[in-house]
């Protein structure tokens, strides 16, 4: 028995046979070639293979992970649509007489080093794309086979040194029960794919593909993060124990799916879902979500070669509000640009993409854009019950200006004799400092507020999310974001508005007792986490939870903060 | 007679006779060569002149612009010393038997376009670089002359598309009266480059090329960012006296020289200045600065191939602190990272480097390096009235970790029998929003605050000041800025501490007043500015624009402000 630690990436335990995912031998020799003209074909045809094949993951993606899951592939289709890829390799062969072997290789891999060596994410990301297509391209040439997950047909845990986009793509979830490798963290692209497929998962074990040969039993436990390798059968019954006890949370907590939110003391907050297509309001419903507090539009926009429709749009958010019925669906309009980009926009790269033009910015510039978005929701809204929320706002201004061209925009539908609800909230996301601290200004003027923690938090400390340099300084419960939040619910309040929050900070356990006694009105999450934010609620007093307060604002550091929350929310 | 309108770029009138500055042609054939060694030579040749010449004008700039101008053409001269540059020219002389020009051109051009591509600030620089230098070579290789603005020996007036840094470097204040561009900005290179010279300046005119022809009668208005090509005789006489009634204000600022500045009812601030190496104090003692209030130690680290020893360190420090005599100088402790690379340390390039890994988030990693800084400082702090500041506190942990060094580091001085100053003031630059923000934690355990706009300003409201295209939302006069100085203000009073501003705001005619009001204890500014601001408070009721305050912190946007500023302040 070998025990091993990594990062639990999904949920679950997993208990079955190992199945080793690696990578294909593809060592060649470089040959010279006479005919030329036939080792281009054989190039060619193991491109066009290979297309086929990616065509059919995608798909296949689509299907089983949903649309922005497959948009890997089409960014990997791309690649083998480029001719500044492919001319290159083909007049290699022609040029130096090689083998399409060789060719391939050494222009794959002057564009992966020289994409690399800028040692810049979008660049890297680029060099992985390249080779994970490079890859497949030469099996082809060589005649090997190509990992092929899809067509595992009994249950197995997978063990690699990390999954790929095409892997993850492939596996199916009714053989697959678990996955763990050697590198990767909680943000990496295959934990992200687990969540996604509720495959329990540990990654960053630095050895498992050391430590593990095909067919030994493993167990992935991906609530503690452990991989367990040949176990004893007490060790088999204690994970089984464990994983029904979780079964059995889980049971618990589908019982609340219909049960108001309140606090001890009878207090409603409400509890709503993040979304970002139609697909999602299913699993909100399940998971007994009052609302939508967060429909990103963005998926709309995106794995296109052309911005959407107003037709599009408009099927989109009529689906998602029919199947709301009257719960509130609070659509935020166009967040694009910072790390999300569309490249039929052709926006330029900056230099700190998070600072820069995107979102409301983007939108007000590029009014075409955003009054499609906006007639297309003035349409839906007689659906149900949508609220319109701008994001990035960062002055007054901006809201006036977003707001006028909302109002032109219903002017202009009534002019056409189309019918657009007389009650639409239009509210803000706060998630750049200069709104928090202005709120009192806003708030005369916004109907709601949805308190942004991801961006708020990385402006307000100044440090980037996604770099791991300065993850430290990520502190949701670092007392300026908390006075901050606490600023924006207050002045919400003197002028009769409510506030909600929409950051990954809402359906976190340590943080909803603060929120509940900073007076949050409604809580914006993943439709998974909340029944389990209701269980946690019901046991909560409000009342106590704002006595502390002021205490909590005046703390000097985050660790104070959860220190002091763990003791009095029994965390 | 011709006007045109451009951006003030560097005060002053300049009128002179136009030196229209063009580039060379540098059209060549592209030959097949038999003797490619004597090609490869001569390649090398034009590489070996092009060196020398940079490093000439590379000490000629140092001498007149100094140490920080002259670290441009470290950077070219780098670039000519780059194997993966210079190795694929001489290989394609060889291998494809063309002339130097033709091998020249294609290579220097293929990593030209592929910097450029990348559609990145940093990349593009280098690309700019690659540009410059091979302009130089190929000009050797064709005989052709490059320019050399070095040579001119009567008074001009230069037009130009725009300057390169090697034309700057090389301009003599004694003939060059002026210049003017057609493309640029404020913070171009050549505004810059117009500013430290002391040269009048008007860029972005977008046509002096297309507009003015060799030996034109040329005023350059950098007052009013206003060109006036071949004027009438009235013109010249009406700009000779506004050139005089500025000298005539420079004459009555400088009377001001060596008063105290306190405002209408008496009330002393300091306004104090911001340098970068011990050459700046003499600007500073003679232009009446109270002190120094951010000396910024990256120079010493700048251009360099290595770091500096403590020895160098220490010289400069005291140097300064000798200099200024008992007049207080803050010193901030490195702010490297961000847009100020260090080559010898190998950081990373970041996707957002404004929001990373900088300043003390680098200096409390790499304490070696932090710790032979506080040596430094320690060991100077007997020559003068030193005070220290750390740049990019973000949490108190922080704050209390850089103290825990700097003590430490003087108990180690102590031992080893170093005296040191007993008397050292230990304050933080407020820059980021979460320290501004909680001001009152951190007012209890610093001795002052520096409040750094640039920063505050581009973190508060989630815009890179470097960005154009958001730069609208670059407001120093937004509300919420105003708040969040307000706040640092009255904190730091409540615990008996002061607050400075060290970024360009504090020298602005519209936030003195303001800042005033606010209660601000100390203005550093460029040394230039101190006179002008000193003769403005003079004239400033201090209780007046305190009295404002609410007034203005409850205003919805930056231009009620302003607005409202300029008719109480009469601007």
């Amino acid at each position: 028995m070998t025990s091993m630690k990594g990062i639990a990436a999904s949920n679950g335990i997993a208990i079955a046979k190992a199945y080793r995912l690696e990578a294909p031998e593809l060592s060649y020799e470089t040959i010279t070639v006479e005919n030329t003209e036939q080792e281009v074909t054989r190039f060619e045809e193991a491109l066009e293979i290979s297309k086929q094949e990616l065509a059919k993951i995608k798909e296949h993606a689509f299907k089983t992970l949903g649309q922005e899951k497959a948009e890997i592939f089409s960014a990997h289709l791309l690649v083998l649509s480029d001719p500044e890829l492919i001319q290159p390799i083909t007049d290699k062969i022609n040029t130096d007489k090689v083998n399409a072997e060789a060719a391939l290789d050494e222009i794959a891999n002057m564009f992966i080093n020289m994409f690399k060596s800028m040692d810049n994410e979008y660049m890297r990301e680029r060099a992985a794309d390249i080779q994970d297509v490079t890859k497949r391209i030469m099996a082809h040439l060589l005649q090997v086979t190509f990992p092929d997950p899809a067509l595992i047909d009994e249950e197995v845990v997978i063990i690699a040194e990390d999954l790929t986009p095409s892997d993850t793509a492939q596996l199916n979830k009714q053989f697959v029960k678990g996955f763990t490798t050697d590198i990767g963290g909680r943000t990496s692209h295959s934990a992200i794919m687990a969540r996604s497929l509720e495959i329990p998962a540990v990654v960053g074990t630095k050895q498992v593909t050391a430590s593990i040969q095909e067919g030994d039993l493993v167990i992935v436990d991906g609530i503690d993060g452990e991989v367990i390798v040949n176990p004893t059968e007490e060790q088999v019954e204690s994970f089984k124990q464990k994983q029904a006890r979780f079964d059995e949370k889980k049971v618990q907590w589908a019982k609340l799916k219909n049960e108001p939110t309140v606090t001890k003391e009878g207090q409603h907050v409400e509890l709503v879902a993040n979304i970002g297509t139609p697909e999602d309001v299913e699993g909100v419903l399940n998971n007994g979500g009052e609302g939508v507090g967060l429909y990103r539009t963005e998926f709309l926009y995106m794995g296109k070669s052309q911005l959407p429709t107003e037709e599009e749009q408009f099927d989109a958010y009529k689906s998602v509000l029919e199947q709301m019925g009257d719960k509130p669906v609070v659509v935020r309009t166009l967040d694009i640009g910072g790390d999300k980009e569309l490249d039929y926009l052709d926006l330029p790269e900056e230099m700190n993409p998070f600072l820069g033009y995107r979102a409301i910015r983007l939108c007000l510039e590029r009014d075409d854009i955003f009054r499609t978005q906006l007639r297309a929701l003035l349409r839906a809204s007689v659906y149900g019950n949508l609220k319109i929320m701008f994001p990035m706002i960062a002055t007054l201004d901006e809201f006036r200006q977003a707001k006028a061209l909302l109002e032109e925009e219903k002017q202009n539908l009534s002019n056409e004799g189309v019918a657009v609800s007389d009650n639409i909230e239009v509210g803000i996301m706060v998630e750049i400092p200069s709104t928090a601290v202005m709120a009192k200004q806003f708030a005369k003027e916004v109907d709601f507020f949805s308190i942004g923690t991801n961006d708020l938090i990385q402006y307000t400390m100044a440090a980037d999310r996604m770099n791991e340099r300065v993850s430290y300084l990520y502190q949701p419960y670092n007392p300026a974001i908390l006075a901050l939040i606490h600023n924006v619910i207050e002045a919400s309040h003197a002028e009769g508005k409510w506030t909600g929050m929409c950051g990954e900070m809402a359906g976190d356990e340590i943080a909803i007792p603060i929120l509940l006694g900073l007076g949050l009105d409604e809580f914006s999450m993943s439709a998974t986490s909340i029944l389990p934010a209701r269980t946690q609620i019901l046991n909560l007093s409000k009342e106590e939870m704002a006595s502390y307060k002021s205490e909590i604002l005046s703390m000097n550091t985050a660790e104070e903060v959860v220190e002091f929350v763990k003791a009095k929310a029994n965390l």
